[in-house]
């Protein structure tokens, strides 16, 4: 009895955090698509959007694999071989949502302070609004990270320790 | 006698990998920390080192630290308590050089192709033997994260289907 309560509070956890992974990487992948801004200097006409930027493009595209993998997750039946490699894939999408996030951090960090040494200049200055949604893109992103990092040491505690489940 | 192999090729075929992780890391730092060119254009004197880019100085730190840990996990004692943590570890470790390997890739786009709606210019062309050897730091770097994801992987398989080891 206790044992079954055990591994009914592991599952509650792990779909629990499989949620949260799922609406985080969604929610990145949204706020990211959507961030778009006009704005002129002088005559100039000035437009700010994601796909300008190959880094950020990247980041979408990413948070979007990770959604639909954590979805079809959610919907694996119990007893599918397909659980074998479920770890696996864990690893992969977290590599990949990794890669994402610190690929289009990166580039968010040149656009807010520029390199001088390069004279690429800051750009949030003028683009203030688009600046802060890739921000706000970017901390769901990187919660998404996180969660999948936890995800990733629950199922190895689970696997090097069964006994304990 | 057949099971005594199998775990000797296993231990064989780990240390392996452990030992690329730790020339790939090591080196990847070494060639990113050497990185450096004087360039002038007319007048105005140009240096590129990679301490001027965040990004760079990001990969270069988690490559020691992972080539640190590489040379560590090598002399951890057979019986001690810290193999526990260490696919945990592993898990940290890969997460850290992908995320840098990730950002210094970036940066490096930017500064081979430019980014022409941040009017952010390319300068390959100024200083073109330190973009070169910026690129073989990545490519050196990106190895290390294929072998440690294999490393992850292999550990994994071990912990997951212990009977087969």
């Amino acid at each position: 009895m206790h044992h079954t309560n055990m591994v009914k509070s592991k599952r509650v956890c792990t779909l629990l955090l499989r949620v949260l992974a799922l609406c985080a990487t969604i929610a990145a992948a949204i706020v990211m698509g959507t961030s778009h801004e006009k704005s002129s200097f002088f005559t100039i006409q000035f437009e700010a959007k994601y796909n300008h930027t190959p880094a950020f493009t990247y980041f979408l595209i990413v948070n979007v694999i990770g959604g639909v993998y954590s979805l079809l997750v959610l919907f694996f039946p119990a007893e599918s071989l397909l659980w074998r490699f479920v770890v696996a894939l864990d690893v992969v999408i977290t590599m990949l949502l990794t890669s994402g996030v610190s690929a289009a951090l990166a580039i968010a960090y040149v656009g807010k302070k520029g390199n001088s040494y390069a004279g690429w200049l800051p750009i949030c200055g003028q683009v203030e609004g688009y600046c802060h949604q890739v921000g706000g893109a970017l901390a769901t992103g990187f919660a998404g990270v996180i969660i999948y990092m936890l995800i990733l040491l629950y199922s190895l505690h689970s696997a090097i320790h069964p006994l304990h489940l």
